[in-house]
């Protein structure tokens, strides 16, 4: 048995198949995974990494088995599970996430190829645990899949208290403890066992005041913009899409330094001299069909942009995120004895969604000597109405709803 | 200066009148009122008092002076307003507020004949404050009264953070550095500033969840209940309810144990022996003039329902709650450079009601072994439509909407 | 199983014999015990009870049975003993405890008397667990009575912790989870594993550093004398010692309050208007024959200094400290395969005793007006050596070694 | 005004010169240094960055200053200096300063050359501010530079919190606050004030709790001594020492992957395949002259072990910790009126210097199948007495002391 210090938990205990996996160089690799990117532009704390949040993830895993009884092979398959479930990810997670999606058709949870080769294999067959159920977890598949990738999963409540303690913003601060104790399984499926309504409640909050406040604001996002764009030029430079997906973030922001094409990109991000939002657009006011571009329309319109504000391609960006879903809202808990959606239960639940949806808003930035002419030029290309709508870090005299987010961010 | 060391806020600097008034009987029998009451039967940690509550308070409002740059005599006014804001509680606070109001028409905010009489007043007449004035504040009157008692007020920042530390229930950790810090006057009037509508909703969500898990715990409102009967009994047998209005909680307590009439009560509380819930109903089954009650039809249906179970009328509680009131829902928050209410700007909020209302409970309470019968009872002469919808901890097989709230409560 | 939530540990979950020991009239009377007693009035937030800190120890308690893999009947005896550890305690725990011993000659470890009989010895009864051998863990009796009452219990680990939480101090927040787990039997004996002697450092360390600054600051040791006086005369004017003893902490206030004899002391206790230090020596600087006084003999020298003064005999108050026992420096340590005594190992530890030695007070306190008088009085009566060593509240320019001790106390 | 959320401080205020060196590359670099280096391969979550540190000890310089009453250009310097102390750090902050030095003359302290040239010079010439006296004062030079650089710095005070908060091990957790408001200048020099010997002693305490437990750990200290081998070998390999110096973390791990001679080194560290200890001796046990070793002198031992172990040159490391320092030991305390130097007040402080020595360990380190025959071989070269003394993670049978320190480390 190894006790590792952990800085959210305590004492974590490792043994078994999870201590050997902990030591492939997959796993290792997290170590240099930072879990919330650039977020830290934001949130200068905010350097953890995606190795001691699977870590975390382990250890609540570890509760959760116990208390639900869960014993034997089952068990072991779902430590190795928590282990891995992130091993996916590119460098700086999330950020590039949809860029690595694009050319190599793989998101993070797509596993397979990385657990069935090397070490991560040779050390689950010395366990005697087969590498695709292992996958199957890690998507969500069977009855403990919820486990470790569902509405009721370890990683979202690992995630949320993790991200508080480092960035320093409350919110996210949940009852893991409670949450974990009342995990059930009832006719076969996950919930919360009686009298938890505001527990499941806590847990969604959580995640919609930290959503505006850490996740989405708008200088991480901008950020995270700017290191796709970096990644898009790599790719196209110079590196294959599947060797960019296996980098760690030290060797993308060396890349990204050392190749001509992108070294403006990485000074820009390096010395914290971002894009500024030209234009920020609620929700309501931004033409249905800018929903749903794909890529190339998406570049098609920058570069159209671009063109009408006379500056270089490279300096607009248009970011539009997705629709905000709520899986969790489907959450179930026992209520009066009977399995319910968290949904039709809770009130507070059902707006969730509507506030998410407040909250959006699409964002177009440019280098800040160029917000104003980029701004003008967005107008007219997306067709905004600008009536009282338009928001820009340029031209404070149009902002109408100047949504900083940030708590205390920089 | 001198400087107090606090578990919440760490150091709290205390100087000028706020100092003096410190050394008042009346602010320093506040060290001999419990904060949460009978909470602490649930959550054995909140043993915390008035008198810290009150040094929070008061240091909040430091920070918000400095913030909105308020000074000289009104700031001094303020800070003297902070301190004495809760030196009219009668013992346990809360738990028996309403008995005395009966009794003497004062409420706790009620402080004048308090504030203008004794040390108080000669401490306020030393720092040229007139004992009007002040009780104005906390009454919540004028352009500043929103600081000390509103739905922006420090009393609640501090309170939501120190219930959170001292019970261990997560959810009141609020932000309280940002709110103090986002805190404006526009047009008069007190808000949150450009961008803070995630900070606003997490107040209100804040309180939303702490309220059934920690205020509202159905076993704090069984012993709040015990409580408040012993005042009544107290009362009748022996005590002028202005001379109890005055009493710490020592005085009280040992006046319920010393009392013929009342010392079957003290006992079972010092025993944790309490009454458990025979009737627990949701609002939508409670009959529409069950919610207006006065005390006296009260009594009557307590007597009439103890009758009819064939016990003693003492061993029966009837608990109907007041409708939810979410006053801070009208919170003010800049969005786009307008005022706006929060309620109108947050659908998170609008439902915030409607979640209270899902968890309001009508009780019956009566001695473990009674409360079958008086279930039974109850169902008969309150009308209660049993129907899937009664809930005792006497009949689990009745229950239907076991719930328990708590957060590993005891 | 029961699960409470503690601010401290979290979620502790209570099982078999403590669960329904909790239950007893003698534990529940632990909600009414004060932790640190007068430590109250220098550090407001301190307001914990016996109670939690017993629920706590508990915990540990579990924990270290589960690392030693103990289990059966022994273990819940030590878990039994873990619960009932402290329901020898009178009112204000340690504040008056020697004033009980002397009338009664029982300290709150001597528990026999009360766990057998009434309600504590019918729960062992029904877990078939023997009084006595319960008591003598309590007693820290056998190769277990360490765990419960030694050099590395489980007592000392929470006391820390929970109080640095509730001060606010943080010298106190130990690594109980490292010694937990550390915790080995080697030939029988308590001792911590290999690599851990920082371990035991630290948990001696931080009761160094709680000492001056927590529990002897002098305004807790001023409240603590006046506490003493009152418990006295309280017993010489009506109060049975016995009685005294099983009295909580709200009896105890009522009635020095309602007692004729003793309502002065009570009323400076409740308004905090305490007794100042008149003369505030250390160790080197006091005859010899003063550290070993009788209460008979001090109470002579209070009277003497009180006659010299020309005061009340009430108005002097000698506090004469033990000398400084630091037991904990034998704890064991595993180093290099050899258990060890610690204080062998540790130069800093076995500088500690020098340490509280050098923070040892002798005090005399008095009312505010009268501490010039008594001080010069002392001096002529004790034979202090005034030369630059004496120590005033009163005399300021007398002041050569004002030793506050107290972080950002009151 | 801008407002940074820390997860140490809480809310950061930045303004006036700090806020615009803020924006300088030189300060931005500090995001991807990493604080403690290699101490992460231990505590998995002590990933914080020389960024973030540096606005802690900004913060706490800011209350440093108001409590002392320091304003205008004196106080923008220091402020200045607060937030630049730490630029000259080369990658991996300490873990490979020694190796720059040796090349480049140049420790972290000695900035000039980057803070007068480029951005930063000209901000501070913008604010009016000469370089040099900024440089002076990270050098601790003058009445003030004690604030930046000495005894009782504000640096120290950020890391022992910071690194506690990062790591999980509780020992660094000081009372920053207290330590801060006691900070005086007496006779122009930065004391505490009176009553503050434990809060002296605290500080020393933490450190040297902190010390073996974190920032010594053998298992960091087997990993800063790769690093080290490595940045070597990349200076005789193809780097200028002074381009060393610049790089940031990413910069030479990559350089480190991608270049043959050290390319497995930085397989091992990215694997966390790291050497293990042949020899791990005593300070007693190490004759004198291997403890002055210069650098020359001590790659010819390591040459000669390797020799006769039968391995490569790079297969093994010796490593030789310098006498331990205490320069906090003569912190000035005022007691009795007069400033005394706390090792003269304290014994505990005065024990602390052996205790150290105590913890001092040579290393030997080896790859994991080599040690054995390591261990041999430098018994024999280095001559050092393995009568009981000799300690190596190979031989389980010989050690006598195995001292693994960690806190539930890895």
């Amino acid at each position: 048995m190894k006790t590792i210090k952990d800085s959210v938990h305590d004492h974590i205990e490792v043994d078994g198949v999870a201590r050997a996996l902990l030591d492939t160089p997959e796993v290792q690799r997290l170590r240099h995974i930072s879990q919330l990117g650039t977020v830290s532009l934001v949130y200068p704390s905010a350097n953890h990494t995606r190795f001691e949040h699977s870590l975390g993830v382990y250890h609540l895993a570890c509760e959760a088995l116990s208390q639900l009884g869960i014993e034997g092979r089952t068990a072991e398959r779902i430590r190795a599970a928590a282990i891995l479930h992130d091993i996916g990810h590119g460098p700086y997670s999330h950020n590039v996430e949809d860029v690595i999606e694009r050319h190599t058709g793989k998101y993070h949870e797509d596993v397979e190829g990385i657990i069935d080769g090397g070490s991560v294999e040779a050390v689950l067959a010395e366990y005697d645990l087969d590498p695709d159920r292992v996958a199957g977890l890690i998507h969500g598949e069977g009855q403990y899949g919820g486990l470790v990738s569902g509405e009721l999963d370890v990683d979202r409540m690992d995630y949320l208290v993790r991200d508080a303690h480092h960035t320093g913003v409350p919110y996210g601060t949940i009852d893991h403890g409670r949450l974990v104790r009342e995990l059930r399984f009832v006719e076969d499926e996950l919930v919360l066992g009686e009298g938890n309504v505001q527990t499941a409640e806590s847990l969604l909050v959580a995640r919609a005041l930290m959503n505006p406040t850490v996740y989405s604001h708008h200088v991480a996002r901008i950020g995270k913009s700017m290191l796709r764009r970096g990644a898009e030029r790599l790719i196209a430079a110079r590196t294959d899409p599947r060797d960019l997906r296996r980098m760690d973030d030290h060797d993308l922001l060396v890349a990204l330094r050392t190749t001509e094409r992108t070294s403006e990109i990485a000074r820009r991000l390096a010395h914290r001299n971002l894009f500024k939002r030209a234009v920020w657009a609620e929700y309501r006011d931004v033409p249905g069909d800018l929903l749903d571009l794909d890529h190339e329309a998406l570049v098609d319109y920058e570069e159209t942009i671009a063109d009408r504000a006379g500056i270089e391609p490279d300096g607009v960006v248009l970011d539009v995120p997705a629709y905000p879903k709520m899986t969790e809202s489907s959450t179930r808990v026992v209520v009066g004895g009977e399995i319910r959606r968290l949904d039709e239960q809770s009130p507070l639940v059902r707006t969730l969604r509507q506030s998410q949806l407040n909250q959006w808003r699409l964002g177009v930035y440019a280098p800040a000597e160029a917000t104003e002419r980029v701004g003008h030029a967005t107008e007219a290309v997306l067709g905004l109405d600008t009536d009282g709508t338009l928001i820009s870090d340029a031209r404070p005299g149009l902002y109408t709803t100047l949504d900083r987010f940030g708590v205390g961010a920089e």
